[in-house]
């Protein structure tokens, strides 16, 4: 099993975990919130799946991320109190997931022959896409439209990965650079509290 | 024509006659309501089709689609006071529908070679997602995370039919078991007032 | 450069700029303001290509695209002041794009082998569900669901294009021609207040 299919299922597990808890202050039934949890883990790689024509899309040909997604929603269940409090290391793993899919996205998309730039914007889909259709399931504008900086963070973290690609630099040693980028960019947002304008008239 | 065709576009115009009156309690205008009631109707079997890239996607193909979910709105709009007296006779249907679409997913999902769970995932796909597009479309948080039990009867039909299929029972003897399951599931469901558990903190 | 896709090029900045000015009324930052921008306008051009397993989609094979949506978005940053002074220039404008959409979209399918009627339905979902589906992220019932006729415009705009095309019309006299149909329609109704009836009970 190679590192980045590892952190794939890694990225899986995190997602559907916070598909779940955000399902859960909506107060959902037990469906509802496996199905947010789920929705949540793959809706990203499905569109990006689908906007590439890559078919079948990735989960419906490979059990294990439903394996992976069922485990999440089971621990959310069991654990719900205790996950409260891993607040830290869930999202030091959700950035973990977030930097993972970026690079999934851009390297499929740059397999097919796109474009670096719309590599990127790719990549940002699969890293994002699925909390977006999670906050639309529950009636909610985005997250990342409003507060979190994380879908800069994975542009930046995008731009970088193409532009280390184009310096012939490793792959892994690339995917590990990129990585902590998009987790040291984060952080350091949030530690400085830096956001994005906000455009209004 | 086959009885699981005629059943499938007995599903449909349900599905549109369902999908119109949702619309009618949002006071949507005419095209508003017919747009619904089309979603309603080809939403779920669109994104099957399309998460297992089976393309053009149903409906495209087959105008007979698009007349049956015409027919339903326009009954809509000229017996929309008799169609609110028929609740128990438009259940019904629903349920019936909601079985056709469960077993029409897991049947084409298992001829493309996908995993039985995952089938199962496809089948409920089929007969859920046209209604949460619909409740996404009308700014409601979708109705199967809260209240209704019949996303649980796809998934217990679902199972059985697999089951079923594994003991090699005919395919018609199957999906007629599987739908009365589905019914009578949902029956039992509503009778004794079952639900799923809410996850909350 | 052909004339339609030059006026593919404006629907979309057109498009882009709407989106992101609705996006500036409900205060998202930079990123969800051009996020929400790209969406309109390429949302309605993707969920075509997806429906018609037309891949890859069309922006993402050309980079045009992306050059104008964000060129859209940029102005709109700039220019916001003076572009809300603008409305009439961008209402003829935005009409011109769903024109266009219309036009392009029903050739897409005509082209392959789609039945007349649901072309129609595919020229529609070009122009408007890039609008839908911004409408959906920013958590707001669809637009054309309530208030605007264009929905109907381009219905009838796609029906004469079918009529002319039955006629061997050429086919750049019987774009323009559909064209003119959608923007007349659209001022005429907009003039004299027409609107559908509302279905409710």
């Amino acid at each position: 099993m190679s590192v980045i299919y590892f952190l794939d299922l890694l990225g899986t597990i995190v997602f559907a975990i916070s598909g779940t808890m955000s399902a859960a202050n909506k107060k959902l039934d037990l469906f509802g919130a496996y199905f947010t949890g789920f929705i949540t883990a793959i809706g990203g790689g499905t569109l990006r799946d689908v906007i590439l024509g890559n078919f079948p899309v990735g989960w419906i040909s490979d059990i294990n991320y439903m394996i992976v997604i069922s485990l999440g929603v089971i621990i959310c269940f069991l654990f719900k109190q205790y996950i409260r409090k891993l607040k830290r290391t869930l999202f030091l793993f959700d950035t973990i997931g977030i930097g993972v899919f970026t690079i999934i996205g851009i390297e499929k998309s740059l397999a097919l022959g796109i474009h670096p730039f719309l590599s990127i914007i790719m990549g940002l889909f699969s890293a994002v896409m699925g909390g977006v259709i999670r906050d639309m399931l529950c009636n909610d504008i985005p997250l990342i439209f409003r507060k979190e900086i994380y879908a800069t963070a994975c542009l930046v973290g995008g731009a970088l990965f193409i532009f280390l690609d184009f310096l012939s630099i490793p792959s892994s040693l690339n995917q590990f650079l990129t990585i902590s980028c998009i987790i040291a960019f984060r952080i350091l947002c949030i530690r400085f509290k830096i956001s994005l304008p906000v455009l209004k008239y």
